[in-house]
């Protein structure tokens, strides 16, 4: 099977097609994967980066809540199985040459979407202006809601 | 030269330094890659995905205005230089595992960010909560500020 083929959609035309069509056909790398990125749909936040193979942007598309392809686990992840942070999708984008999708989420349980136990992944700034050797990160929303795990 | 070893960035560390540490130590794929998700600083909305090497991070930090690697090109990308579309970073964020980073940005020019001419390059919804076979693609800020190019 080639990575960009699957049966469960469309496979990408013509740039033209992709681009300015109506029609989803995902363009998955040569891992099987597309970058999913995820957002709180209410404070416009990023909470997570991820990656979907096929089967998760199907289960996704049709379930309305976030699943994804854990590359370290090597395993379908239907976000908040276990912690009960299920992510439902408010609305799901996908970009100009179909390789990435966005999410805007409500994210169920304590409201975490990070394994370390906090609200966003990205909950670190690096200050701009300077020699990157000086960049010290700065903590932001950096506020546990659990004990982290994983 | 190790793909997570960079002259200009100290090394990744242990789980534990890299998820609560201060310091920044980017883990770079094999293909010396960090996946770079952009979003406009004041609407929270997703501009657009892109990657980065360790000269346009290092040149992002350095000037706060965005640099990629152009994977398509394979070349350093200072984004807006031709067409005007500078974007000015208002915050920078690293992830959890530091293999990812969020800009959050101001656009100049004629205020887009898409190849296509639009403002974002996610104009275009996915319907959930059907089969994925009958997922048309619905248009959103769909319009464009100029005619496309590339």
């Amino acid at each position: 099977m080639c990575a960009d083929c699957d049966p469960d959609f469309s496979p990408p035309g013509l740039k033209a097609d992709l681009e300015e069509g109506v029609t989803l056909t995902p363009r998955f790398g040569p891992d099987g994967l597309i970058t999913a990125v995820t957002s709180d749909a209410q404070s416009g936040d990023l909470l997570m980066v991820a990656h979907m193979n096929a089967e998760a942007l199907k289960l996704t598309i049709e379930t309305g809540e976030a699943h994804y392809w854990s590359r370290s686990r090597k395993a379908l992840w239907h976000k908040g199985d276990t912690s009960g942070q299920i992510q439902s999708v408010v609305e799901m984008r996908i970009d100009c040459d179909q390789d990435a999708v966005w999410l805007k989420v409500r994210v169920g349980g304590d409201g975490g979407s990070c394994h370390t136990g906090r609200r966003t992944c990205f909950y670190r700034a690096i200050p701009t202006g300077g020699p990157v050797g000086r960049a010290t990160l700065v903590l932001r929303d950096a506020e546990r809601l659990r004990p982290a795990f994983g």
